[in-house]
């Protein structure tokens, strides 16, 4: 029998959906002009930049489509929006940033950069399922505060934040509000103005668009530094060349994302749930990680009692299982995950972690096989663990 | 009869080429995995991104692919470069940087918003020609010079600047040299090691690959602060999901270009010696800018006396001619050139400028066009001109 393969990690990545590679496809090699161009062939890639952005001006609420600016990735909109707020704020003597504890490294790496150059941050604490209180919020904004940088919703635990109410706070205390929506675009629907949102930062390829183009939506009237220092592009506000098929790609996508969001969302819960029911009955000690309310819709985060999470998807991996131990971003470090920690786990709880995330193309038959390999896979590594083995022969003891 | 397009603009973009466009598309459907993930699809990606590191490491002269990093544009690696630097440089008393005035405004933009944050610039003036005097760098550098950052060619005028004698200056004094090889790229072998390059810039869709992707090469060795914080993509380097189907493009063209570069550079540059030749020689009153040895193959740029350069670009445009009155990162702004300036041109002269670059699917038949609507063009817009008409007077008079 040939081996499945069934991938549950959206949130690293999805594939491209064909009807918007179709739309990309005639931008690399027929309509190739250069969108800052004067004559007809740039003409005609300029108008697919401004029908994009026009597209995602809608999909988020914003007020117009010169709000929406492309890069080259969500990490590159995080980066901008942070920098570019307290760089052009320092001379009036902003130097305050407030975030959290279990913010995407574009956010968490950037506001450490920013500390070393001089900046205070003030990293938020998170309850026991990863949610920022806003109260704590309004009592960490000081005369100096420039902005306030909380994400939509958390990718490794799906915690989705009570954005509202911080974006009611940072109103009223004037200060900027960046919302990180990397893992909400596309599933959950997104306002700007009704959320008092100033700076919302997105990213194509974790709602079916290509990979190596995001967006920053910056509210007029907001003024950042450029990140990116060049030419004319973006009303001179991020140059380099526009990646025009990766725009209209990424437009494209969020739309079919909102035009299909409830039948999608509906769809990815109930396979979310089903396997957290399963698994929770029919594996013992294992813990959920973050809440079941207020969740993302196929986000699941699991914690698997005295085994090694590295193994678990090795050998999820080698029946076909494509899963992840918290984010793609993170990989290749052996710190347990910041997330994780910051939610009051132990790093040995923390190190037997799994991540699920589901799409599109998954299945209940998908589910079924995922929790009978979770449990063959989940036993043998425990009859493999020393730590186990002392657990066992305690319990008996008492 | 159908009027033809003839596409003379390939400085400022190039169409993807079939086979780069073949070599991507895996990328978008079927191999989306997160070059990052530690699954067997995101194995996929990341061995389709390691080999095109290393196949971009062997067309640059790079000792080793780990020298390679890929950024979202050639901009973004010009920022990265001299950005990186000086902030690495700060602490131990480095603040002052050496460029020169034709760079491109990424490399342009970048020195200034610098000079704002404090450190010092020297802008090293050009001959008629545009060429750097080697001789300038070595009297510019003091003991707090961190880098030097001098295009390879410039993106207007065509000047190929003394590279090689520029990279001993700056290994003498043990600065850094940066270069800005975005137009030389796929037209010039580069060779970093024999160069004494520290680090360089290229950008995919100058030679036939697509939009949105960019390398820097950073000589192992070299510390560069990061200029986009966040995951550990790019060895912890340049944060952001991998853009794979970009970076598989870009070495694919790469690697196409450099096998073809005898005969693609002899093509073109008789293409444009032809066109250079025969509107010289026809059309009166016109100006040469930039060297005529020493040249970008493809590159010719003219100042037509008495004439403003939108007109001019606009009825060429109208005659199915694509071309540019100066760099497409430029256009939106009503500044002259500042190459043009910098070369000695007055406002005027500037105004009228034209710059043609040619590729690979013009023909001689295109030359022929080209100079038959320009001197028709020419002759038009002159005898509309008020100048033209009092200069032809005092003509007669004297």
């Amino acid at each position: 029998m040939e081996k499945p393969v069934i991938y549950l990690d959206h949130a690293a990545t999805t594939y491209v959906k064909p009807e918007v590679f179709e739309a990309m496809k005639p931008y690399f090699i027929e309509q190739y002009g250069n969108a800052s161009s004067l004559y007809d062939v740039g003409r005609a890639s300029r108008k697919a930049v401004e029908e994009a952005r026009a597209a995602i001006a809608r999909c988020i609420g914003a007020a117009e489509p010169g709000e929406i600016y492309f890069t080259g990735s969500g990490t590159e909109a995080d980066n901008w929006a942070i920098k570019g707020a307290v760089y052009a704020a320092r001379k009036k003597g902003g130097k305050h940033i407030i975030t959290s504890a279990i913010e995407h490294p574009a956010v968490m790496e950037t506001c450490k950069f920013l500390k070393k150059e001089g900046f205070d941050v003030t990293f938020l604490p998170v309850d026991s399922e990863g949610f920022v209180n806003p109260e704590d919020v309004e009592k960490a904004i000081r005369p100096d505060t420039v902005i306030v940088s909380i994400m939509y919703a958390n990718n490794e635990i799906g915690t989705i934040q009570p954005i509202k109410a911080i974006g009611e706070i940072t109103r009223k205390h004037g200060v900027l509000f960046h919302c990180d929506a990397v893992q909400a675009a596309g599933t959950i629907p997104i306002d700007v103005r009704d959320l008092g949102m100033d700076l919302l930062s997105i990213s194509s390829h974790k709602f079916y668009g290509p990979k190596g183009v995001g967006a920053l939506y910056i509210r007029k009237g907001v003024r950042l530094e450029n990140l990116i220092h060049g030419g004319h592009q973006e009303r001179g506000k991020r140059a380099g060349t526009e990646n025009v098929a990766g725009i209209v790609g990424m437009a494209k996508a969020l739309e079919l994302a909102i035009a299909n969001m409830e039948q999608y969302t509906d769809k990815i819960s109930k396979l979310r749930d089903k396997a957290r029911d399963l698994i929770l009955s029919r594996i013992p000690y294992v813990r959920l990680n973050g809440p079941v309310e207020n969740r993302l819709p196929g986000n699941l985060n699991l914690s698997f009692q005295f085994i090694e999470g590295e193994s678990l998807l090795l050998l999820l991996d080698m029946k076909g299982i494509k899963a992840s131990s918290g984010s793609a971003c993170s990989s290749g470090s052996l710190d347990p995950s910041h997330v994780l920690m910051a939610i009051g786990l132990t790093h040995e709880i923390a190190h037997g972690s799994l991540r699920l995330s589901f799409g599109e193309h998954n299945t209940e038959a998908d589910v079924d096989y995922l929790v009978d390999a979770l449990e063959e896979i989940v036993a043998r590594l425990r009859s493999m663990s020393p730590l186990y083995e002392d657990f066992v022969k305690a319990n008996k003891q008492t």
